[in-house]
């Protein structure tokens, strides 16, 4: 059993919600000048425990216990969504703080980037060996179009080394985070046990029709992009319930029609699209399911579809030691009051992955909020979770 | 029968098609330098075939006819759509010279951003005494935000008067333009003799839902709003045709999902839908559908839509004196070769129709391009048009 200092705990977690305070949450954008003050903030307190701090050439705040011997490493990211919660992420990293300071051989990490402002996971994927340098080349902010490389300079960490994570060193690593969904919440449950994360299979279509003016064109002669896009996502929405798993989840989140102005019929339409499920059958059974509703809306309509995946994960399972050290000391410190549950979101650990076993815990999110300043956690649940942690990590270190 | 010089009329066209140069069409959006070029360089040629030229308050030009007695009124509008074609407007004030330098008692005008840069028709509407000062306050470009009353000062404009157009001094209004559809050409038709403007019913749609991961939230748990809005678009494109009149056109032009993140449940959407029809019972038996399309919705979705009127135009019919008019001079000039058709876009004419009869005659849109720098009609076409305008102008005149 760890004996944990929650009070510290929080102290911690509320001292960080002031760097780049946003109304109740932070905006923290990655490498802005509110998240370097976050990461020397962390390197400072990593230091005061007596963990070894550095920083790498992506970002990536590691702690390093001085110790012999094996190691857990535990941590989140640290950066926030634009005008976003207090918690994503920063609850992961505190919580690993608190439990190095409680003396377990933990290595605090902070991984850069996860929540996508210039690419997808850069942090963890550099810690893993994923990341080239060519993809940093060509990365830019997403908000602002400012290069990768460019803020990199700009935080003083152009040039800088970034070594993968060291090879044997660990024997696992857990991530607490909040569940930024409504399971725990409308369940009655105080902790969620991760048994995987979902895969995200990322597609744009296309769709080319022929740009016209709206008063000029008739209903006949129209290639209206716009209106075969509409009509291709409700035939998708009404198709994929026959194809999808239990907690199968889809989203169209963007959408635009080309020129989009209110009497020209659109020349061309361009659609994000995604699904998630943690079973890689279900999710082939998706993906061939959307290419034969693109191939009917191509034999359907007057314009060209075209589909196109931008990225598809891979499900990772949580590793069953560790679930089930979690879910030993969930059910000590809140007997009933836990559920095993898949994490729809995309997390850190589903990179870490590949060279250690993983586990998560999850918090619940108030309301289910979450990518919103107003995203919270009761600091009861708070404190149950990294009590949780704590001793999930002490029993699977000694086990 | 009036002697036109097609060959300077051309000469004419091509001079004006140099200011804001864009590939084979022009960019002379309202009130940019180009724009303004354009406008001196109309009051100049206004000047030299001995018109007295001026420009009002919110950039009418408007070339007088010194002699006495009652006058045509002869034009179109100068500025062009973005990146967009060389005739569009253009062509009705560089014909309407050509009557003027043939002797017609006629005045030129070139009403000032038909194309609604900053509003709809604030020039037409002006001269007839229709936009309020206030409005001007309101209005921005829509490209760039500029309000419209910074755009007047450094166009030179501001505190300028804008007089309504002189009542009882006009016998109607002529305004050759280019048809923007594909009738004419799909019939082989070379001249068409408009029979009047249908009016446009314009709509906002709002749709609000809940902003939420689209990870953590399970489909059942969602409220999204950007499906509701394509499963409503969906739901109108089929209900439509069961409504609708032979020529009615529908569109929706623009679609707007907030926050607009590939990860993220739409929260709101918004939706730009307009038709068009000619006849008042038709219009209103759409409204009417769409409204109950739009309560359909807020009964199946968790989502509530709501339907926001922007602007209900009036359909124009033109006169009958002067289609004849046109139509004869067709007849003569292009035997058989020429029909007559409603205006599926607006136009100044609809405007000028408050206070003088109307008539509008149009020239083939190769392809039926139109708002696209590539939008053309043939010389042979041009001056066809031209002739048929000032046959049809002596003899209504003289009628």
């Amino acid at each position: 059993m760890a004996l944990i200092d929650t009070t510290q705990f929080l102290a911690d977690l509320h001292a960080l919600r002031q760097i780049g305070a946003f109304r109740t949450g932070v905006h923290r954008p990655t490498f802005s000048p509110q998240d370097m003050e976050s990461r020397h903030w962390l390197m400072d307190r990593m230091a005061d425990i007596g963990l070894e701090p550095s920083i790498d050439g992506i970002g990536n705040v590691l702690g390093r216990h001085p110790g012999s011997g094996p190691k857990l490493l535990s941590g989140s990211h640290i950066e926030s969504q634009n005008e976003a919660g207090w918690l994503d992420g920063a609850l992961g990293v505190v919580a690993a703080l608190a439990l190095a300071r409680a003396g377990l051989p933990v290595d605090v990490v902070a991984c850069a980037d996860e929540e996508g402002h210039f690419g997808g996971f850069i942090g963890s994927r550099s810690l893993t060996g994923l990341l080239e340098e060519a993809e940093i080349d060509r990365l830019r902010n997403r908000t602002t179009g400012q290069p990768l490389r460019e803020a990199l300079h700009a935080a003083g960490l152009a040039g800088k080394p970034r070594p993968p994570l060291e090879a044997g060193r660990y024997k696992g690593f857990f991530e607490m985070h909040i569940e930024q969904g409504t399971q725990l919440e409308s369940t009655g449950r105080r902790s969620g046990v991760v048994t995987g994360i979902v895969a995200i299979w990322q597609y744009r279509i296309t769709i080319t029709g022929s740009q016209d003016h709206a008063g000029g064109t008739t209903m006949a002669e129209r290639r209206d992009a716009g209106l075969a896009a509409v009509r291709l996502l409700t035939a998708i929405d009404a198709e994929f319930p026959r194809l999808c798993a239990e907690r199968t989840t889809w989203t169209c989140g963007q959408i635009r029609f080309e020129p989009g102005a209110p009497s020209i019929i659109p020349g061309r339409a361009e659609i994000l699209f995604q699904f998630r499920d943690i079973a890689p059958a279900v999710l082939q059974r998706l993906d061939v399911g959307l290419r034969r509703l693109v191939q009917d809306s191509n034999r359907r309509e007057r314009c060209v579809a075209v589909l196109e995946p931008l990225s598809l994960s891979t499900p990772v399972a949580c590793d069953d030691a560790m679930q089930d050290c979690l879910a030993r000391a969930a059910e000590q410190h809140a007997p009933g009051l836990w559920l095993r549950m898949a994490s729809g979101a995309g997390h850190d650990s589903q990179y870490i992955a590949r060279l250690m076993p993983v586990a998560m815990l999850f918090t619940p999110s108030i309301g289910g909020v979450s990518h919103h300043w107003s995203e919270d956690t009761s600091e009861a649940d708070l404190e149950l979770g990294v009590r949780i942690l704590g001793d999930a990590a002490a029993a699977f270190y000694s086990g």
